[in-house]
């Protein structure tokens, strides 16, 4: 089977822990060893968060003050070579056999898409309020209110195309594990003279994989985060966690925005063509996510829901 | 033909430039149209420097003092995804019908290689002599003077595999330009067991690309930089610029350490191979070198040295 496996941000580098190498280091190679064991039996491609990296970069590219700082498409870059580099080394140390590649990933937006209009992903470091206002002033930026502080926002505006495509799927078809569409690609536009040029936005990495493993003609799609599987009414005295469902059951149902809403609304997506599957749950449940033995697993056709505990 | 063009770090971030990111876009605007036209008659493999750009990510990773400072493998491959991607768009927007990759590469060397006895490059910010002894202490690192300051110094060992070598093959076969070892590539090292772990070190940039051009088994191998020509008693008021020469000729003569020496070296191996050729000259003369009528140009059999001006 060809599994485009979405790994998150927060498998990498889990909330609260510093971003320090080592512990990514080590988070990459724990992810790695999962992704490994899939990978031993089916055709993998790898796509990846940077939300904890993206900011970090942010955050050391406008420390140093003697020069801007970087645009989000430049800083997405960075993040895709560095991650992409540590997934890479640790991958192929658990699979010496195979030929590992990490392409850099561009993802085409539309100008005209209406989250431009109302930005709402947090992106790098907080300011005060003075501050914020300033750096809205003199860069542009769109700042909004997060907890005590100030912080830039951005667009999040919905993949419509990966430039590399072709590459990947020539990659795959020659039996490369590929690394790509790290952070859902650095996001990028097409101008009226048909010039990609980046652009300040966060491309969601969930609903980026859907369209890489639409694009790819993939068998399933393999979201794994740090949860392990999707709840109904999370958080409360009456969660249960969904081990199967049909996507037509799944959207009316409400789940986290920014969390596990596009991850549900990605799977959805991917699986509205027959005989596709979509799975959420934890890393190192990945094989046991593939035979339906945990984790949630999404496809069209099953009748009501299967509940767990 | 199939030619490999390694651009140096200069080409892209010229020597007194400040590192901000609008001038290094332009300046690649500027080297992607001069590969553009030789990709447009040849197939191109294209490798840059990361010089002055590691130094930036280093400063910047220093300046956010809450984390500590990435080890320069990690670095190395921030820069190899920013500077690839602004190549990639760049370039592509010059050839909107051709397939651009960018593949992050890592580069063998040996543990055991005698540079790790005795680094001589300077990487990163400059300390005073009391912080770069407190930093050589607890980090390990080596340290040198270098003018008023102190610095780290690293090794420059010998590339001696390209890991990624097999992917850039048929990628290139398949015709799609990639762009790689950036940098020189990741500097990486196999230990006792055969696993791969980043080193801390430097591969030069112009001996990665003869190996890879060695790996493609090119026609070509073109090192653009920002001087015309290979010169003789260069900086003299004897000066005279070298048009075409034997490598036999060459390495008996002395060219600069860290800049032309590791571009004449690279040159002279690659030609070793009858038939193949090197050239050495400005950005805007690639097509022009090729053709003989700029630059340097080494190939095994030219009797004496053809001097210009």
């Amino acid at each position: 089977m060809r599994i485009v496996i979405a790994l998150g941000g927060n498998a990498l580098l889990e909330r609260g822990q510093p971003p320090e190498a080592e512990v990514q280091r080590r988070n990459t190679r724990r992810a790695s060893q999962a992704v490994a064991k899939v990978a031993q039996e089916h055709d993998v491609v790898l796509t990846h968060g940077n939300g904890p990296q993206v900011g970090l970069l942010a955050l050391q590219s406008a420390a140093y003050r003697e020069v801007s700082p970087y645009p989000l498409d430049m800083l997405g870059a960075e993040s895709e070579g560095m991650i992409g580099y540590l997934i890479e080394q640790e991958l192929s140390n658990f699979l010496p056999e195979r030929n590992i590649a990490t392409l850099l990933t561009q993802t085409v937006v539309q100008q005209d898409d209406p989250a431009f209009e109302n930005p709402t992903k947090f992106v790098g470091p907080v300011y005060s309020e003075e501050e914020a206002r300033r750096l809205s002033r003199e860069l542009g930026w769109a700042v909004a209110q997060d907890g005590r502080h100030f912080r830039r926002v951005v667009a999040s505006p919905r993949p419509v195309r990966i430039v590399e495509l072709p590459t990947i799927r020539l990659l795959v078809q020659h039996g490369v594990l590929v690394v790509c569409t790290g952070g859902g690609g650095i996001p990028v536009a097409v101008d009226e003279s048909g010039a990609i040029q980046g652009v300040e936005a966060v491309v969601d990495k969930d609903r980026a994989s859907a369209l890489l493993a639409e694009g790819l003609a993939a068998d399933w799609l393999l979201m794994l985060t740090d949860v392990p599987a999707v709840y109904d009414q999370w958080g409360t005295d009456r969660q249960r966690a969904i081990r199967r469902a049909s996507p037509s059951l799944l959207e009316d149902m409400d789940f986290a925005e920014g969390s596990m809403g596009p991850k549900v609304e990605a799977a959805c997506r991917f699986v509205a063509s027959d005989g596709r599957k979509a799975g959420i749950g934890a890393l190192d449940d990945a094989f046991a996510i593939l035979r339906g033995e945990a984790g949630t697993v999404i496809e069209a056709g099953v009748e009501g829901i299967v509940w767990g505990d």
